[in-house]
């Protein structure tokens, strides 16, 4: 009596990338219902079995679905739209604010669709996200019949799904509930990274992965930045720090694992933590080489992933493992190393393994769901096909196959992909509503980029109002007279300091867009030491608003702000035609003169040498109130013994550029 | 009036590639029999041409035919023989004994129209060859319709097409003579590397190039090892020594330059040198990271190639470009490394200009001939397009395009593809053909590897007939009674050698393979200072052929060669199940014995300690023969004064693995 069952391929090559890594040269492979009842010769198979529909295979090659052990899905929808950049201009200066606008439950769910579509194509079966508004992407993803981890991305920062973290992980623990024990999805909890979260996320992750038993998922060293600020905080890398948290009492996937030690290895195996590699990611963001073959030989379950359509820029998992391969053989200096059959291992079985799935999928065997694809490894550039090894047959998929030789695709027991057909997807309609929603972002960076300003109120972080000062600068030949003068009893002084300013000037090819400068400022205590350091960021308005009567001029500052970011980050974003470094010397005293409040700048430029100056400014708010302060600033001069002193109309980098 | 032209291509995105990097939106190209005759916007080509074809591109990108700056065609039909191995593993155990086997002028005409297909499909339209054969290379390529450079390979090692390296360079001679001139067959000369040919000939190539005015296709420092053997060898690096013998004197094209100095750099740019560059091979083979970024700062014309497929394993230039920039950015640790735009250009009008061939192709400007690919980035994978920067058209092309999108492909004004169509070639054909030959290299290793004796005589170099020996050892418990005694008149001592001796045993699974022995041999003079090393390898019968007598065996060694590779080649090559290290000192007595040479070896087995032996052994030739040596040993012993002690019938690592 034969076994009936829904499904039969036959007439393939059949790679199970079980354990022993059995290949059957003429195999086949039964289905019934969501799983695998049988992998075998094709004889022994069709004698024992009656099926419903018998595929022939036609000589291809039938292996289990690729995993993908980590993305970001919903970025497919920007993918191509910064490149090149490093990875804080690449982040703050493009993927947040495009993010903060556009990203919505219907964003997320066009891109999932889309990043499910390239993924069927391309032989996925099984994908482990990360993102905002998982909910979505979980159903989304369950709609194209593909296999995935869904992590809800938690940080400490408002997010485009949450204003606080406690609503994040309100909306983490309800989507928990909602998804366990759907499937095909796994829900999962998602605290973004150790610098992007703090020790209570930590935490409450661990507790609700623990509480619903689903995985934690979170980047891990991925830069050698972030090894050394947690060494530099902490005194510890990064491993050990989580652990300390109490972390792995999850069950952990930790995406990149570039900058770990042998002991962090060690560590990660104990806590039976799945790693997800992402060599096209971090070789794009030079990020760094990851110790994966370290990591394979201590028993590490060590994934391969696309990380997300951002910053690779596709979901080619095809292209992942053979640079996965390529990556370990180069920066071991060994082409032994990583040979073929271990690189479709990882992105396979072990992958699986590493999502806390090895039970499920990830290998064709009797019991596990039957995620299937089939490749054709007849085209051309993949001729000829040698026998004599079994080996020869990973090397071809490896380091030949391109993932447009994937034909068909089964998930759970139900084909997505036929002869190149997607059966639960309509890609063109995608597109037409990408490609709707590209312009729109094209559009929004276009007006952004058009000026300085747009771009400064693109990276988000506090602002200032604009402000207007009144303002004059004289050549002061004797600086000591003005400090002196200072002491009169018309002149209150409220405060006094010493900074020491070294000032960067980016200017435009567009001189309307003003000039932007970077400000150190040194804050020099009374024993000559650096007290304090701030850096500000200032957007100068391109011209004087206006004269106030003799040299007194009107300016507008049209932006101030702390600068956040670091000075090579700024001139990456913004670009400027050309620089001028100014370092000077400021002694400034906050006073009161009538009543009114000014403040007094006795500047020694040093860097270039261009003598020392006396400002005078104050601020204003109305036409009237500017002209009543520039009386009070003549004034001023002249108490101050510099009334008939040579006036500076011109500001220092415009003394240098002229 | 409008002109009159065969062909305009409108509708499409046209990058141009040129030195500004033009790009048209919705441009145009106007191709008039084998060149380009206009570049521009859609309109104004339309308005000012009539053309015979007019060809909608329907919005794909419209760019320059991809330049492949290093390859070896033929080798398509070896891809995915034998990968994960080290350079000299994969090259003298697997390479060169199939090439010697069957590389034929049908052989690379197949190989290169594997590849032409290969390479036309995937949008390249021009490759620098170096293999054997190269008439028929150029002829294959030619049929195909192709832009190449042909290099005839020339090494001081006989070759598939030619016993010696004089007759390689008269078939040199003639080759570039037949081609020179042709539209689209640039023949070359190809000394293969400083490493495999020698002074003279790379003085005889150089003058050859000169003489013809054509380049001079050559592997410069691809490894580490190269350099270091000529730092050795010569006192300087590699470009240094090939300056001094005049190469720079030819128009040269230096494959993969990896481990290159700035001094060297300066000097490939000076002597206007191209630079092939081949990330995935170098990766593959875990080559090292070519200083890239380095030698284009430095103004060096440095194309990307993809190396033969035999180590790559595809032709697939878009992967190239993309590893590339990939790799660039990496070894740098900086991500605006080798932008999108920069790598595509070494694809292309870089690239051109390595080959010396910048005036005819490697970007759409008038007069250049018609070298042109439709490129189709619309499918999901691509998707969406952002046209804010026009950085996105290449960011798209190098990050996430694959060569399978690739539609159209025109070389010097002749469609090779239409649609995906290839016009020249019959695919089905050149894969049954491929695969019949695969069966044949399938059988020729599969027979090689089924016994350890074919697979060193695989590997080719001297060879030693078959010997018989007769031989036995004793226990030697008072070595210095047996040294006392050879001073007896009955012995006649030829000469008296000192060895320290170090064997590797290779034992196999299956032990009638017998056992492989790696013996590194140190003579030691009189004071005891090792005079010379020489190492040897010996494959060992399994089992003594017989036993003549008591305790007298007759054994045979199968095979005995100077062994030219280390001991981890043979190790890889062979891989043996285990492996016995043995140490010990050999005295060593040539003598003659009632008109018969013997040899007497004092063997101290020091490590592992296992004492100190006496062997006497007489090579044989016939059975009687080696009966009558029998007894001779017999009288030997006695006179040595050990023939009462125990005689030892095992070898010492028979003794060790008992």
């Amino acid at each position: 009596m034969t076994q009936k069952i829904d499904t039969l391929l036959i007439n393939a090559i059949v790679l199970t990338m079980d354990e022993k890594l059995t290949q059957y040269e003429n195999g086949a492979v039964a289905v019934n219902g969501d799983s695998i009842v049988a992998v075998g010769d094709k004889a022994r198979l069709k004698a024992q079995f009656s099926a419903a529909e018998t595929i022939d295979c036609g000589g291809k090659i039938l292996m289990p679905g690729l995993i993908n052990a980590h993305t970001h899905v919903p970025m497919t929808l920007v993918r191509g739209l910064a490149d090149d950049l490093r990875l804080d201009v690449w982040l703050m200066g493009y993927m947040l604010p495009v993010e903060r606008q556009f990203v919505s439950p219907e964003f997320v769910r066009l891109g999932t669709l889309i990043a499910c579509a390239e993924q069927i194509r391309s032989g996925v079966t099984t994908f482990n996200d990360m993102y905002y508004f998982e909910d979505d992407i979980a159903q989304a993803a369950a709609d194209a019949g593909m296999r995935a981890v869904c992590g809800e991305s938690i940080m400490k920062y408002p997010a485009p799904d949450a204003a606080s973290y406690d609503d994040s992980l309100a909306y983490a623990r309800e989507f928990i509930k909602k998804w366990k024990g759907h499937p095909l999805i796994t829900p999962a909890i998602a605290p973004h990274a150790p610098y992007s979260t703090n020790p209570e996320i930590i935490r409450a992750c661990v507790d609700l992965a623990k509480e619903f038993d689903v995985p934690l998922h979170i980047h891990i060293s991925e830069t050698a930045f972030e090894v050394e600020n947690m060494r530099k905080e902490q005194g510890m890398p990064v491993v050990p720090y989580v652990k300390k948290l109490g972390l792995f009492e999850a069950k952990v996937i930790a995406a990149h694992c570039v900058h770990i030690d042998t002991g962090e290895i060690r560590t990660l195996q104990h806590a039976n933590a799945g790693v997800a590699h992402n060599p096209s990611s971090n070789l794009k963001l030079a990020s760094g080489f990851a110790p994966v073959q370290k990591m394979l030989e201590d028993g590490l379950k060590v994934g391969i992933g696309t990380d997300g359509p951002a910053s690779n820029n596709d979901l080619d998992m095809f292209e992942e493992v053979r640079l996965a391969s390529f990556v370990a053989k180069a920066s071991s200096n060994d082409p032994t190393v990583l040979p073929a059959a271990e690189a479709l291992t990882m992105a396979t079985r072990l992958g699986a393994q590493a999502l806390h799935l090895g039970e499920v999928t990830g290998s064709l065997e009797v019991g596990k769901r039957a995620d299937l694809i089939l490749v054709d490894v007849n085209p051309l550039h993949n001729t000829p096909r040698f026998k004599r090894d079994p080996h020869n047959a990973y090397a071809q998929l490896v380091y030949a196959a391109k993932s447009t030789d994937v034909t068909d695709t089964m998930v759970n027991g139900k084909w997505l992909m036929r002869e190149r057909q997607l059966l639960t997807l309509n890609e063109a309609d995608l597109i037409v509503q990408a490609r709707e929603l590209a312009v729109q972002i094209d559009t929004f960076l276009t007006e952004r980029e058009q000026s300085v300003l747009s771009k400064l109120i693109a990276l988000g972080g506090s602002m200032e109002e604009e402000s207007f000062e009144v303002q004059v600068k004289v050549k002061a030949t004797e600086p000591n007279l003005v400090v002196q003068n200072l002491g009169r009893e018309e002149i209150q002084i409220n405060a006094h300091k010493h900074y020491r300013q070294f000032d960067e000037y980016f200017l435009f090819d567009n001189s309307a867009q003003g000039r932007l400068r970077y400000r150190e400022d040194s804050l020099i205590n009374a024993k000559g030491e650096i007290a304090s350091v701030r850096t500000r960021l200032t957007l100068l308005g391109a011209k004087r608003e206006g004269e106030m009567g003799r040299d007194v001029a009107l300016s507008r500052s049209r932006y101030l702000a702390p600068a956040v970011q670091s000075l090579r980050f700024y001139r990456e974003y913004f670009k400027p035609k050309t620089e001028i470094s100014v370092e000077k010397e400021r002694l400034r005293w906050h006073i009161q003169y009538k009543n009114t409040e000014f403040f007094i700048n006795l500047d020694t430029v040093k860097e270039p040498a261009l003598g020392t100056f006396l400002e005078v400014k104050s601020r204003t708010w109305s036409r009237k109130d500017a002209e009543y302060k520039a009386s009070l600033t003549q004034e001023l001069l002249d108490l101050l013994g510099v009334g008939g002193a040579e006036t500076v109309a011109q500001d220092y980098i415009e003394i240098l550029s002229a």
